[in-house]
């Protein structure tokens, strides 16, 4: 997400704003609605620039309190790189705020692929969330008070030390843990669909015949996959495997169905919808039968990589409001 | 499952045992790895004949701990009505057995509803277990040590008291929470699909629009749902809402759509498969779109309730042996 904003309003003095109107434009270069943190972005945005705007001297770490209240993981987005959420001491969360652990500098091998997965049908609809997961769940205390916190510092190892093996481990056992909990919820809840879980069974498989993690998983609050590939030649083989498996629907061209970096496309060996439709099934599932492809399951897949940030664009032309008439262009 | 037995062989002494040949021919008239606990029923027959023909003279209990080495949850079966099966005290397992609570006439209003959930594609194979999960899951040891041990203590008060609210939320919130830690286990096990899934929110739309639970649901070790209402009345009610979100495919035939206590079919007003096609939709979705019909995703229900344990059938002619040659007839 792009902040465009006019360089020439930065200077607003504290006993201006009551009388500033403001229009705000935003646009949003991420799928919305698809569970994948597109409002975090967003409410990350929103504060970061209103925060420039308004001359806040507090650090990000302080702004990001304040994006929480929009959208919980927003205070993560204000950060590039790799970012952790404490949970503060006050009972109002009014110390409950974002650190940055690392920027994106740190650990550039890691690719992202991430398997945007299609809802042939409404979702299992969830009005509740984790409300009421703390609420009902007999398992959450445990997890939240013991298990989340041991984790924290064992994962705050692992990206120090670029510790790929140790990563994996821990995203996928608390991505899971995650949904358990949500699943021990009354009523309750279920993110996770099959084509999540063929995407979970894909990768425990390969991890397994390696004997050594090659891609680590995590779902968030929906069916879409993340998977995070300790470097490219890793992700070009991650990238078969699921090719392999969730090939495109025939309607469906190449250049819509993998989006972001093609790079790992092209190591992949793949350019062409023919090139996906020849595909060998991968060596560990080679001798099982049936090894059925999901033909339509995934939607389409983001390639991209751990980013940075938000950042004020000094190119005017990016500007999402006209300079003259302060109104969307 | 019944275990029909030569009479005349009932009264062998203990001497005679290492000189005996003994053919055994076993017949399941609940389907066979559909998930269902079959071979519970299987391993608690075989035990119970073997203990009758041998004279044992050890109350079921102490017989439903060897039943137990077979498939764990046979110990169970040795009973009918509702059973619990207590972990003991020793450490190998040896007085880990069942119990009954109390007898199938205890509350004869309950009936069962099995959705037999179709597996159109091979299910996410998991050759590990409950083993797995007490070794890799970081929930299992609360759940084992805290939550089952008062939920059990809860679950025999609700049965001795027919509470059927109590029993229902009891139920659900279990079967969530062993589905919870199976999530939690590494790797993942996923016995549930999207079609139990939907299940679950088919009860829980209806359970919430009521106000008090209607049913109660039920899932072992696979994605068939075990529903369970307190009254014929409800049952039918809840037939309808099956028949409405799951109806058979074209060339499946009422008859064999549904199995077991037809009577239930008749109370819902269902007569032919024009009568499934004609359901509307029920009161707590109606006037939310999409309510869509998931059309073959069940592939048939079954209608029974709380049943009795093993019996020496002594009508000979049922007999699965020839009384003369001693083979399989």
């Amino acid at each position: 997400m792009k902040s465009p904003m006019r360089k020439k309003g930065l200077k607003i003095k504290k006993e201006d704003w009551e009388s500033l109107h403001v229009h705000i434009s935003s646009y949003n270069n991420f799928p919305t609605a698809a569970g994948l943190a597109s409002s975090a972005a967003g409410f990350a945005c929103l504060v970061f620039t209103l925060a420039k705007l308004m001359n806040v001297k507090e650090d990000l770490g302080q702004i990001s309190s304040i994006a929480r209240q929009g959208s919980g993981s927003a205070c993560r987005s204000l950060f590039g790189g790799f970012v952790k959420w404490t949970m503060g001491n006050n009972a109002d969360g009014s110390d409950s705020l974002a650190i940055q652990l690392a920027d994106e500098a740190h650990w550039t091998d890691l690719v992202v692929i991430i398997a945007v997965v299609s809802s042939k049908q409404k979702e299992t609809s969830s009005t509740s969330g984790m409300r009421e997961t703390v609420q009902t769940s007999a398992l959450i205390k445990h997890r939240a008070e013991t298990v989340v916190p041991a984790r924290m510092l064992k994962m705050e190892e692992a990206i120090a030390n670029r510790d790929f093996a140790s990563f994996a481990k821990l995203a996928c056992s608390d991505s899971n843990q995650f949904h358990a909990v949500c699943l021990d919820t009354s009523p309750p809840i279920f993110y996770m669909n099959d084509t999540s879980h063929r995407i979970i069974n894909l990768v425990e498989k390969w991890n397994h015949s390696e004997g050594t993690p090659q891609v680590a998983y995590t779902f968030d609050a929906g069916p879409n996959a993340v998977l995070i590939s300790p470097n490219r030649k890793t992700a070009a083989l991650l990238m078969q495997r699921l090719l392999y498996q969730f090939p495109p629907n025939q309607e469906t061209d190449l250049t819509s169905f993998v989006v972001g970096d093609k790079s790992i496309l092209q190591d992949a060996g793949v350019r062409s919808m023919k090139d996906i439709e020849n595909l060998e099934p991968p060596i560990e599932i080679k001798d099982k039968v049936p090894h059925q492809r999901f033909t339509g399951d995934v939607s389409y897949f983001i390639c991209t990589r751990v980013g940075s940030g938000p950042k004020v664009l000094t190119d005017e032309t990016l500007a999402l409001l006209d300079p003259v008439t302060g109104l969307p262009k």
